[in-house]
């Protein structure tokens, strides 16, 4: 499979990454169509952001320049693109000047059963919980740990997903999906300035949902608030949107404000 | 310098390692004297109870066998271990069954000013707070962002350490160490169920000081308890013992029961 390190082909990095050591770095999983990347722009600036947080100097021309060709030749697909603080000596500090190092790895477009865009998913009820942590929230970090317990949870392929509150009880997200509901008209979802992943799929939506005049709040989310939503629904950047139609026993039906949302994604995914 | 991936010499592994991906593993440092790994019972009892708590399958003998191999090959320095979960495909779904991968990476002893053990090292007070992830707590596992970013508040050589509280203010440990304290002849070191890293060092120096007939005491501490402590020191399992003798403005007299527990950890260490 297609795998480029610092821009050239290459399976194998320095036992000596940061990235492996300490999990100091960023990652991005950019679909892919018709040789171009997409939400490239949304991609870009979260991974700057990230960089900007964690003091990981970026070049961010190079970057983009480097998912455009990786895209190129990938043609269709999914690019996972890990941006790291590169080689490290022993111990937690930075090395002064850092040299990032740059993955890219190609997927197949995963497959998923045509039901969890139709009728909806139900999701998994996850014990692990996401700590608060305001430093590293939002960001798509490498330490993701909570994800993979999470995710060890369920193997059944009836749960599509799963969702994670944080230690405080509030509906976050799902372990690899943002997660938004409606209630009266007006699109919620979770405010991640303590845990979870902003993603660029959920960024779109909000932007697009304004733009189409309706009221979106970005807060704090009671699970109670969520079993009275009166629509559910998930995203990310591979996928688009799916609804959820349940969790345990309860149960929401997919409404108007999801399938609007879905045919959205779908022309972003051009899927 | 001396590098072993899955028993054989090698400077490079897979960039579809979990390790890589999501800091999916664990680590230990060990201090290697004269061929022989030091405290090799307390790291590899570590490594097992963070195994079994990640669900990841480990052969024990193999690894310990591996690293008196390395050790002997290394003669004297440090020896760093890191087994992650293996190579996967996309999503955080773990592998079933996972093919664990060994890393051992030499380094030399650590070099540091003699008069951090002997007069004691100033703390610096790292604004960055460990997050309460009970599920996560106690293991050396690599999700160190955290770690990462609280060792990058400080470059000065002043500061030899630093001291880490949780978000609700606990005193937990250093960046790189643990932390205790001595109070009216009782010692006492932070309960580390919801964050923090149960160091060998410290488990050795716990033992150690019970046989002795000093009464220990494992539980939260408030950052009022640090500033009246008697003595307050930080171990970890290269260095040994450090007094700790100020941070910021307050200070701390070197005591009898910190030079006691150094003496130990010196006959551990063979420093």
């Amino acid at each position: 499979m297609l795998s480029w390190v610092d821009g050239q082909p290459a399976e194998l990095l320095s036992v000596k990454d940061r990235g492996l050591a300490y999990g100091d770095g960023l990652f991005e999983t950019i679909a892919v169509r018709a040789g171009q990347p997409t939400l490239l722009n949304r991609h870009m600036t979260r991974l700057a952001e990230g960089c900007t947080r964690l003091k990981i100097p970026i070049d961010l021309p190079f970057v983009c320049a480097q998912v455009q060709a990786f895209s190129q030749q990938l043609g269709e697909g999914v690019a996972k693109l890990i941006l790291t603080r590169g080689d490290g000596q022993r111990g937690y500090a930075p090395p002064q000047p850092a040299q990032p190092r740059l993955i890219l790895q190609a997927g197949a477009k995963p497959v998923y059963p045509s039901a969890y865009a139709e009728q909806g998913v139900r999701l998994f009820a996850c014990a692990t919980r996401l700590a608060e942590q305001p430093l590293l929230a939002g960001l798509k970090h490498l330490n993701r740990l909570e994800q993979v317990l999470a995710r060890s949870e369920w193997r059944d392929a009836e749960h599509a997903e799963g969702l994670m509150l944080d230690t405080s009880g509030r509906v976050i997200e799902g372990v690899y999906s943002n997660l938004m509901l409606a209630r009266a008209g007006v699109l919620v979802t979770a405010d991640l300035s303590r845990c979870g992943v902003a993603g660029v799929m959920r960024a779109e939506l909000l932007a697009y949902a304004a733009a189409q005049g309706v009221e979106c709040q970005v807060r704090d989310i009671r699970y109670a608030e969520l079993l009275a939503a009166d629509e559910v629904l998930l995203c990310n950047s591979v996928y688009g949107v799916w609804p959820v139609h349940a969790l345990q026993a309860h149960t929401w039906p997919v409404g108007p404000l999801t399938r609007k949302l879905q045919a959205f994604a779908r022309d972003l995914l051009d899927c």
